[in-house]
């Protein structure tokens, strides 16, 4: 590897040049709506070493858009940007590398490796429209098949933010007994109305594409991008504030200083937004944003349970970190509020934080100071109440064990 | 008039049946930015009667989807749903038709009746694309001609939410000689980039639809109805709150109380959204939305000016009444308050109310008792402070002046 390729800057504290892996499981998944993939496949990455006792690995959790590659470059190409959440997994970040064995896998139904609609039915052809509605549950299950194949019966902790945090936390009260701390950060314990409008309007965007077909346009010319980008601009409305687009964009024009009076782009806003759809339809698949924002929609951790407290009655030993920001309007502090209460109710641990950031959503993903202490902090205290038992730095001998895996 | 065919709790309160009409203006209209109509034609409806000094005329003006018809009902049709501000228009209301004569126009740029994308160009066929950019101002310049054509010299009030405060706040910008008092309700007096952005998403539905067809669709067998649909349920969320959703749909699915883990809409507020979407297609013209939006994202009322405040440094005997909504993210009340602060400056008479209604955007319709006694009490405070002149009950020989008007 010639670090010389890749700006020093880029590698201080990285986790450096990693590689995407695959695991198969030739075994059935039944979901929770009732359909069954006879066989699946996970991508998913790691960083750092599973020690001897196998205690100090760390699951993150991928948000709608997100994939496994959380950290790290693919190749020294120096232009390369580096995974989704670079900023908090890394030796001496939040997410310690030293110290934990950090992993993270495509969710089932997506499109970055993991078994999705553009994946092969068992009739050979793309599964499209075919592919049967997955649920947060289903991505969790499938996860823990990935515990089993690398050998990790208890994950010391498992952390995401947005659609990472509610699979955190259906890990705790699905298979409580497998995790010992839950980070949920800037998420929701049930998505609310305003959710599910706005992933609807989404969807509706792409169903009403031409070139979506019914789902089935991957033998096809063209593909739903221009739905899937209407979709992509209005989750990205939803990520940001209104004191975040104040200042990334004010109401300055594209060009110049004045008002063009003309149908073309004209505030900088609008390109901005344009841009982001045309980067999103060159990596996603417009099934998988479909399959997914259902997914999100069906969310309700008290679905089956009656109360968020009846969900975790039966978990014991587990910690919970509850992290909201102020200006999320996307899943406001109010809910996270209502959930940290029945943990406690419970008599469960639960740290609550609530981040005076005006970011938006994408803060979680952004105020790295704040996180980085917050995340820090929660996970020392959990090693020195011995939640989970310590993180060691002994290897174990199957240290990388999920490098070898398929 | 049969009143038996209308149910009395229609009529109670009623303008009752009212006619549309339309003026047209054989004189160019130059635009600001650049364009020219060569002539132009307003639909508007008045309720209620001139009085003889012609100073009880109030003008209200209309938000993005709204038209003339602001009150009462064009046939007698029991089943027609009234004007869309039927609640503050009619005897004894907010607007009291027994004190003011209340006339309202659609905008230029407009599809209900006045020049518009859909009116014909000089060249015989539709204007479509081809129809230049209208701004705010525009839209207002075009309203004092209509009040030169009903002998209206100076308006007791102009009203109006949303892009109706936009025009009114136009109105004491750019005519202050011609109005004695500005209601300014769940308005901007600049758009933001997030109001730029949700606008330009719904454009961008509208535009990626292939049978949008350039703007050119009018002798087509199809619309591009599928854009427009989406760019309205963009636009309906912007104007509820999370509460308002959680009241109106929570987590309640359309048939039953169970998921059905199905592909088809199963949520209540996705069925909800999309029959907005249809219904507005029906009435509501793409081009017009275009380009509607575009003028809402070029308002800015200090534009030319500097700030607010000298864009109002010229104004002398206009009182205002600037209203904000708890849950409007769309027109927070911090605009809202810096423009009542500006007024304030200039030793303006500005009054200013926040109302706490979860409602959102929409809460001003919806919150029909606070806005009766907001608006009954600034206007009848004008009238007893003499602003504009006083309305009596005596009718002017030109009375239902409007009603002539081709």
């Amino acid at each position: 590897m010639d670090y010389e390729l890749i700006p020093p800057r880029s590698l201080s504290r990285s986790v450096g040049v990693v590689q995407a892996q695959v695991a198969h499981f030739n075994q059935p998944l039944t979901l929770r709506g009732g359909g069954v993939l006879p066989a699946f496949t996970l991508a998913y990455e790691t960083y750092g070493t599973l020690n001897a006792d196998r205690t100090n690995a760390i699951l993150i959790c991928h948000a709608l858009s997100g994939d496994a590659h959380v950290a790290g470059y693919h190749t020294t190409d120096p232009d390369e940007p580096p995974g989704w959440w670079d900023d908090a997994v890394g030796p001496g970040k939040m997410f310690d590398t030293d110290r934990y064995f950090v992993l993270c896998s495509n969710v089932i139904g997506g499109c970055r490796g993991s078994t999705g609609p553009a994946s092969p039915a068992p009739d050979g052809q793309p599964w499209g429209a075919r592919f049967p509605v997955v649920t947060v549950a289903d991505m969790v299950r499938a996860q823990t098949h990935l515990l089993d194949h690398l050998g990790i019966e208890r994950l010391y902790a498992v952390a995401g933010g947005s659609m990472g945090g509610m699979q955190a936390l259906e890990w705790a009260a699905s298979f409580p007994q497998r995790v010992a701390n839950v980070l949920f950060i800037a998420s929701t314990p049930r998505s609310t109305p305003l959710n599910i409008a706005l992933n609807e309007v989404g969807r509706q965007a792409i169903l009403t594409d031409p070139h979506w077909r019914g789902g089935h346009y991957y033998d096809q010319p063209t593909r739903p991008d221009a739905g899937l980008a209407i979709a992509r601009m209005i989750g990205h409305i939803s990520y940001l504030s209104d004191a975040s687009f104040e200042r990334k964009f004010g109401r300055r024009f594209q060009h110049g200083n004045q008002p063009r009076y003309a149908f073309e782009t004209d505030f900088a806003v609008e390109g901005y937004l344009q841009h982001q759809g045309e980067k999103f339809v060159r990596r996603f698949d417009a099934n998988s944003y479909l399959y997914i924002t259902k997914a999100l929609d069906y969310f309700d951790i008290s679905d089956g349970y009656g109360s968020f407290a009846e969900a975790f009655v039966h978990v014991h030993d587990v910690r919970f970190l509850v992290v909201t920001f102020e200006s999320d309007w996307l899943y406001p502090a109010e809910a996270s509020v209502q959930l940290a209460e029945a943990l406690d109710s419970l008599g469960l641990a639960v740290e609550y934080h609530h981040v005076p950031a005006d970011g938006g959503h994408d803060s979680f993903l952004i105020e790295v100071g704040s996180m980085a202490r917050i995340i820090g902090g929660f996970l020392s205290a959990g090693q020195a109440a011995g939640a989970g038992a310590a993180p060691t730095s002994t290897p174990a001998s199957a240290s990388g064990a999920g490098a070898s895996a398929t």
